[in-house]
């Protein structure tokens, strides 16, 4: 099989790396805006040749991966009109993904099957690449009605094939889910790290920040083009996850202020007996 | 030196355990009240006898450590009114405790020399405890103008025999700097998880969380008793924390409204950068 990467970075090169792996793809050209990138891409062996734009890369491919930050697929679809391949994607979030592709590619949309893998790191680039990125992680297709069964199942061989645990969801669904549990952590961690890194006195308060403190943000080291294209994306869902979580966050401080000490408890300790129960089934 | 320590969770059991290492103590008496805890200790060697209050702990030590949850500071003290030894703590919250210990001890509070060791765990009790829980960790310590110099010496010697990297605070100045990066997170995820559970698809919801998501939230796993206590001791601290940070997030929130990508992407970018340049100083 014949792979085209659009992308070549976390995710893009992961996906190579594990379908070479796994024998599935025989050669990977890949098409990139960083060309010291792209030249890491071909040393590491996540790609074999570069192309200068998707419809050079898509033509001869069996399979197109579309992985450039969500801001880019317009452009990437509109080049890849008259692509004879199967495409499917990498983004984070699918309603904005799918306008996209139906926009350019019109009728020939039946070829995209939409994917998400809910796999990262807070490192990008294709030296953060890994064959085994999406091992035992969980991909979701959000397949189009247009799809054609073989389409929607060699997309989800593909996945398949990288390790991941392939589950499909309904497009609106899968916006809705990924505001709650991703879009709006990452949200929340880069604004502690933001309110933090403002003020007079940060380096002080940095130097006093444990462990805790260091989980709590590390996705606020994720790519921020990245992020920042996720949230407008998915703005209405983004903004009625903070609103929501404004809601939440305003209860306790009511709490505090009241010195409700019973009450307080209660939230913590629902909370902690509610992570502590995923992580045991996780 | 003879030991006693109050409160024989993850903080005093550590503490113990270090000090036994380090062949400073020499006997360690434990109060505690929870039985099965207590048993444990001294099956762990943590403890090599038990107390059954703080008072009786008291008699012939040479140093004691008050470690259990603020809230029952105030009766601990209480209970060390007639105490010989030098006291430290090891609460997260600095000037209620000094509050605490002025009211019940009076004159003697200059016994009482307090300390915040930056080190902790999700996990509590003495079965998580462990003599390495300070190595390389901050204590921050928080001496009173009353404070005898051979005293504080005393005490700072204790706890850097743990290992840790001790320094001098004002009390005010702690809780402002801990409220920021210790606190505030701590409500933070506290607060994305409760609002997560209570929702009628949280079961999907979770299964669709990845590591992201685990991580942010590691800190909700904590001791609900502890942070309730931690909030309502340095209340006006936390509220102005949580305050400055619903600001925060809602300018993001109205750069997203307004869909400037380059701001958010400004905000997301600077709080990236402080973060790793953060985590390659620390």
């Amino acid at each position: 099989m014949k792979l085209a990467v659009v992308g070549v970075g976390l995710i893009g090169g992961s996906f190579a790396l594990a379908l070479k792996q796994a024998k599935l793809a025989t050669q990977v050209v890949g098409v990139g805006r960083n060309a010291a990138n792209l030249k890491l891409a071909l040393e590491r062996g996540a790609i074999d040749s570069i192309a200068p734009d998707p419809a050079t890369a898509a033509r001869g491919a069996d399979l197109i991966l579309v992985a450039t930050p969500v801001a880019q697929f317009p452009s990437v679809f509109a080049s890849l009109a008259d692509a004879k391949a199967v495409i499917t994607d990498g983004g984070s979030t699918k309603r904005d993904v799918i306008a996209a592709a139906r926009k350019a590619l019109g009728k020939k949309v039946a070829q995209f099957v939409p994917a998400h893998p809910i796999a990262g790191a807070e490192n990008s680039g294709v030296g953060a690449a890994s064959a085994e990125l999406f091992r035992n992680r969980r991909v979701v297709l959000t397949p189009l009605r247009e799809n054609s069964k073989p389409d929607i199942a060699k997309v989800e061989a593909a996945w398949s094939a990288c390790g991941a645990r392939v589950s499909r969801m309904d497009p609106e669904e899968h916006d809705a889910v990924l505001a709650t549990v991703s879009h709006l952590p990452h949200v929340l961690a880069y604004a502690l790290v933001h309110g933090v890194a403002k003020r007079n006195n940060s380096e002080q308060l940095f130097s006093f920040a444990a462990g805790g403190f260091r989980d709590f943000t590390r996705i606020a080291s994720s790519h921020p083009e990245m992020w920042r294209d996720i949230c407008l994306a998915n703005r209405d869902r983004v903004l009625q996850e903070l609103k929501s979580y404004a809601n939440e966050l305003g209860s306790i401080r009511k709490l505090i202020q009241k010195g409700d000490a019973a009450g307080l408890e209660k939230v913590f300790a629902a909370a902690r007996e509610a992570r502590n129960k995923w992580i045991r089934s996780s």
